[in-house]
């Protein structure tokens, strides 16, 4: 883990500042704890170890200020450079575990309830959960899940934005697959977006989420 | 390059909603016009390519429009979602292209005038750009620069918060090296921190370009 981890702090950082932490977890305690705050997605219990993700300005706030300069990034600007600073270095973990043979999972769900495992992490003031991700020897090798085409999201100097027939044209082998024809079908929805506004990504979820993110960004007076 | 973004559009996305696009600058003429607001690095100019990863819910909320479904994207949830697929992509990516001989560069410039990007490369509403990568064959391959040592952002169960005497021993080493010590003579400051707080990363710039990626981000309602 530690040589993984290691080459992955080799990516890219805003100014070498490396405005992140991660959080190992490993502990069966932990993960009970941890595992409600991320809807009790099977992963986090059965998974050898979790990692969280975290920006953090704590570290580097407190070496400016034992060296006599003084800070200034309780500010939304700052919060995003540690935000892009700590993705870059999940990603990157996450192609070296993969060129090892482990498997991994993302939990999109970190700053659902960002609050939560602020808590439960010991996190302090200025260190914010950005995202999880599992890690073990995968148990076997699934098939991968489709993608657009390139031309879905590649535009050639300036953006090319979509008509209606283009949308229909580049989401259509998406539509056709039988996998989520069935999601449709179990879901008893219409259309493959319904299952994604109506069930998996509701406006009323989002809505409370943004809430409770933006509230503890606001307590780390990054906004 | 398409091997490559094909590769890289491989990693992991929230829901597979692929909540990204790309903008491939080849041209001298787009390159002219974007490096003003990279603060005219160099990069821009000379790397054959320049690519901005953009964060975008404009696909993703026309695909539901078209499809009978009511998109609830417009809050900072769906952006941040969306930012995190766009920095997985992108680091995927640099993993991919250094994988292959190609050398990287990013650009953490780009949120700060993220406007004038928007009007330059004709970005619709929702589609936000979070980070640029400068790519070609590198001139030569040089020393790695210094990172601090795992136990500085490696963290077991919960976060271990750092006294005095800690930060002091972990950015010993960083502090040390000739070319930190060259940077903070140069610059006429007493530290390194110095270095960052009073000319790299000040706080007036901080706020100023935190208030006009904020002013972005609520004209697209992720705020």
């Amino acid at each position: 883990m530690n040589d993984i981890i290691s080459a992955a702090s080799r990516a890219s950082t805003t100014g070498n500042m490396q405005l992140y932490s991660i959080i190992v977890t490993r502990s069966q305690e932990m993960k009970e704890k941890l595992s409600p705050f991320h809807f009790n997605q099977p992963m986090i219990k059965s998974a050898p170890i979790v990692l969280t993700f975290c920006a953090d300005l704590n570290r580097f706030v407190k070496w400016c200020e034992i060296n006599n300069a003084i800070p200034g990034y309780d500010n939304f600007q700052s919060f995003t450079a540690a935000m892009l600073d700590t993705t870059i270095i999940a990603q990157a973990f996450c192609d070296e575990a993969e060129s090892r043979g482990l498997g991994i999972c993302y939990l999109g769900t970190t700053t659902y309830n960002a609050k939560d495992i602020i808590d439960t992490l010991a996190l302090p003031k200025r260190v914010i959960p950005i995202t999880t991700i599992t890690v073990g020897y995968p148990a076997d090798i699934p098939p991968q899940v489709e993608r657009l085409p390139l031309e879905a999201f590649v535009h050639n100097e300036v953006y090319c934005d979509y008509d209606e027939k283009m949308i229909k044209s580049l989401y259509s082998e998406k539509e056709s697959l039988e996998a989520n024809q069935k999601f449709v079908k179990e879901n008893n929805k219409e259309t493959l977006a319904q299952v994604f506004t109506d069930i998996r990504y509701t406006k009323n979820n989002n809505e409370v989420f943004s809430k409770k993110f933006i509230d503890v960004l606001k307590e780390n007076n990054f906004l």
